[in-house]
C-alpha cells in the first residue's frame, strides 16, 4: 500500500488551505515510490475496446488527438506524444490502490485514476479543469509548471478535440522525480511536458455542475416513474390578459420544482444512485451459474478473501442513527436495518475484505445474504 | 364565432364553484350549434401522415384500438366505434375557433382540440383523464355519464393501449345534444355512449405534473448550455466516515438545486418556452423565399389581413411594467421592450389581425419587423 507523506502538513493543515484553493507540491509524496504497471502493460490495456485511451502528440508545432484502442506506436515516433488511459483503476487492480491514500475526501467525490505514459518532450499542452487531482510522478521525469486561476486567461482549440489555454504565469515550476506528488484545484492552468520516457498517475475528483445534478434528478424521475402532482389552479380568476404567464402562475411552478427538491428522501435515494453511478464501463462479469448462498458461505469459512471490483462506487446515507441505511453501489440501492452499519462501512471503506471479515460475514445470515447478491452481480470477487 | 352561453352563472362563478372542483352539464352551451367541419372532412383529415388518429372499437365485448392514418373504414361496420383526431386546432381553422370562448382560462393552460366521429353505440369506454375538459356535443346525440373522483375505482386495460375503469356512479347523465357542453374536471370518471351517429368536441388543457416541469428544465438547460456552478468543498474537513454521503453534502447538493430553481430570470425563460411548445405538429409553412418587409409592408397597407397558424402557443412574461416583455412563440423566445406591450397582447390574443390592426402594423418599423419574422417563420399568413 502506498503511504502519503505531506511532510510538515497534517491532512486537516492540507484541506483547511490548499484543497480547492491553491496548487502544492508534495515533494517525495510517495516514499521510494515504485510503479503497479509499466509501459508495456499500459499498452496492452490501450488496446482494449472497453478502455477509453487517447494520444495526445505534437510534429512541427501542429497538435493531433487520436483516441484508442491502439495497437501499434511506431507512427508516433520517439518523442513529443502521450498516451493516456482513463479509469484505469477499473482493469487494473494494482494501480488502483493509488487512490486509497486520497480517501480523507470522502467516496462519493472520488471519481478515477488516469495514467499516461509519455516521451520526452511529451505533454497535453497548457490547460485547465475543472476539478481537483492529484498527479502523481512515476517513472521518469517531468517539466510541471502550475499557476493560480486568471480569469484573463483566455481557452484555444489547436485540434479539434483539445482544448489549451494561452500562456500562463506560474507558481510551481518543478522537475516532477518518482514519488512526487502535485495537487492541482479546479481552474488552475498546468502543464507538464516530459523530460523522458515517464509515466503519471492522476487522481481525479467528480464535482457535479448544477445542471449536472438537475439532469440526474430529471433522470432518476423518468427512470423510476415518479410523476409528482400535477398543476392545479382550482379558484382561478378570469384571465385579464390570455397572452401573460402571471408571477402567480410562475410562482406556483416554482413552488411545483422545489416541492422535488426540498423533499429529503426523494433527494437522498436520488443523490445516492446518481452520484455512484459509474462514468466509465467496469470490468464485472457476473459468475454463471450464480452461487448458492451455502456455496459462499463454505468459502468464506475456508478463509477466502474477497475483493470489492476496481471503480466501483459504494456509498451510504442514513438519515438519523434509528434509520435505515441506504446503501447505493453502482446507481444501485440497498435497503439496509439501521443494526448493519458497521457491515455497510466495511464494504464502503475496504477494497478487500480479509479472511476474518469474511468468517464473521459467513456466520451472519443476513450479511451473507447481502453479500451473495453482491458477488452474484460481479461486484465483489474471490481472490484468495 | 362561437358565444358561450352559461345561462345562470357568470364565468366568474364557473369558475369559483366549478372549475378543478366538479363537472358542470351546460345545456345549450352553443346555441343553434353549427358543425364547423362534417364527418367526411374529418374522415380526410384522418387520412393524413401527420394528424394522430385512432379508432376505439368494441365487438362481441372485445374493445380494439387502432392507431390512423385511416383511408378506409368498412371493417369497422355500422356501429360501437369512434374515430378520435389530436389536435385538429392545428389543421382545421374552422374547428380550432371552438377553443376560443373558453379563453377566460390563458393560453398557456390550453391544450388542443380533440374531435371525435361516432357510430351508433360507440365510444372508449368509461375512463379518467388528468386534465380539465370542456366536451361540446355537435352533430347528433350521445349518452354521457360523469361521475366525481373516487378513490375506490379501479383502472384496467381492456387493450394494451386503453384505459378503463370500473363501474362508477354518476352526477350527471344525459343525452347532450347539439350545442350542449359539458365540463369535466381531472379525474372525473366519464363514459360518452352514441345513440347515433354524432360528433363530440373535446377542448383540453394543460397541466404539467412536477416531473414534467423538472424534465422540462432540463432539457432547456442542455439545449442552452446552462452549466450552473460546479460543486465545491473549500474547507472540507477529514471524513470520518468515508462512504457516507453526510446531511451536510445533501445539504449542498440541495442548495445548488435550489439555486436553479430560484432564478427568477431562468424559471420564466424556462417556463415561457417550454409551455409554448406544442405537443403535436404544427402545419407551419415557412414561406420561399422569405418575404421582404417591403412587400409585408405593402400587402398590409392594401388592407390584408393576417391568420395566426392554427395551435400556435404563444406567451408573454413581463417582471414589471418597466420590464423587457418576453415573447414565447413556439417555444422560441422574442424579446421585445415594454413599450411594445399593445402589440405582444394583439398577437397573443388574436387569431386573426385584421385590416385596421394590420396597417397599424405596417407604419411603425419596429412591430413590421417583428410580423415580418413571424411571418418568414410561417407562424401567421396573410388570409386576404
Ligand atoms: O498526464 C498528463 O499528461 C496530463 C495530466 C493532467 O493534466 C491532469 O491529470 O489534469
Ligand atoms: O369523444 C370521445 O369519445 C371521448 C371524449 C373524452 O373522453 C374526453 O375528451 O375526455
Ligand atoms: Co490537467
Ligand atoms: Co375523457
Amino acid at each position: 500500500m502506498y503511504q502519503l507523506n505531506l511532510h510538515d502538513l497534517t491532512v486537516e493543515q492540507f484541506l483547511a488551505e490548499y484543497w480547492q484553493k491553491k496548487p502544492l507540491l508534495i515533494k517525495g509524496g510517495f516514499a521510494n515510490f515504485e510503479d503497479p504497471i509499466s509501459p508495456d502493460e499500459l499498452a496492452g490495456l490501450a488496446a482494449e475496446e472497453e478502455i477509453e485511451s487517447r494520444i495526445v502528440s505534437k510534429s512541427k508545432g501542429e497538435w493531433q488527438l487520436e483516441t484508442g484502442p491502439f495497437e501499434d506506436y511506431s507512427a508516433f515516433g520517439e518523442q513529443d506524444w502521450t498516451l493516456l488511459l482513463q479509469a484505469v483503476d477499473h482493469w487494473h487492480p494494482e494501480s488502483a490502490v493509488l487512490i486509497e491514500p486520497f480517501r480523507f475526501i470522502p467516496n462519493w467525490r472520488i471519481d478515477d485514476l488516469m495514467i499516461s505514459f509519455s516521451t520526452p518532450g511529451g505533454g497535453v499542452g497548457p490547460h485547465l479543469d475543472q476539478y481537483d487531482v492529484f498527479i502523481i510522478q512515476g517513472m521518469g521525469k517531468r517539466h510541471w509548471r502550475v499557476g493560480m486561476p486568471d480569469a484573463t486567461l483566455t481557452q484555444h482549440c489547436p485540434h479539434p478535440r483539445l482544448l489549451q489555454i494561452s500562456p500562463f504565469v506560474d507558481c510551481i515550476d518543478v522537475i516532477t522525480e518518482p514519488g512526487d506528488i502535485l495537487y492541482i484545484p479546479p481552474g488552475c492552468p498546468h502543464e507538464g511536458i516530459s523530460v523522458d520516457a515517464s509515466l503519471n498517475y492522476s487522481v481525479g475528483f467528480r464535482a457535479p455542475a448544477q445542471k449536472d445534478l438537475l439532469t440526474g434528478l430529471a433522470d432518476y424521475l423518468i427512470e423510476n416513474e415518479i410523476q409528482g402532482e400535477r398543476y392545479t389552479d382550482a379558484g382561478r380568476t378570469v384571465a385579464t390578459n390570455i397572452g401573460e404567464i402571471t408571477s402567480a402562475d410562475l410562482a406556483s411552478v416554482q413552488q411545483m420544482l422545489q416541492g422535488l427538491i426540498n423533499d429529503p428522501k426523494l433527494l437522498a435515494q436520488y443523490f445516492g444512485s446518481y452520484i455512484t453511478h459509474a462514468k466509465h464501463e467496469l470490468d464485472a462479469t457476473e459468475p454463471d451459474p450464480h452461487y448458492h448462498l451455502d456455496e459462499i458461505a463454505e468459502y468464506l469459512l475456508e478463509g477466502s478473501v474477497l475483493a470489492r471490483l476496481g471503480g466501483l462506487r459504494c456509498c451510504y446515507i442514513q438519515a438519523t442513527a434509528a434509520d435505515d441505511i441506504s446503501l447505493f453501489i453502482n446507481g444501485h440501492t440497498i435497503t439496509v436495518p439501521a443494526t448493519e452499519l458497521s457491515t455497510v462501512k466495511q464494504l464502503c471503506e475496504q477494497i478487500q475484505l480479509d479472511a476474518q471479515t469474511c468468517i464473521a460475514f459467513a456466520e451472519d445470515p443476513s450479511k451473507l445474504k447481502l453479500l451473495t447478491m453482491l458477488i452474484n452481480q460481479g461486484y465483489w470477487y474471490f481472490v484468495e
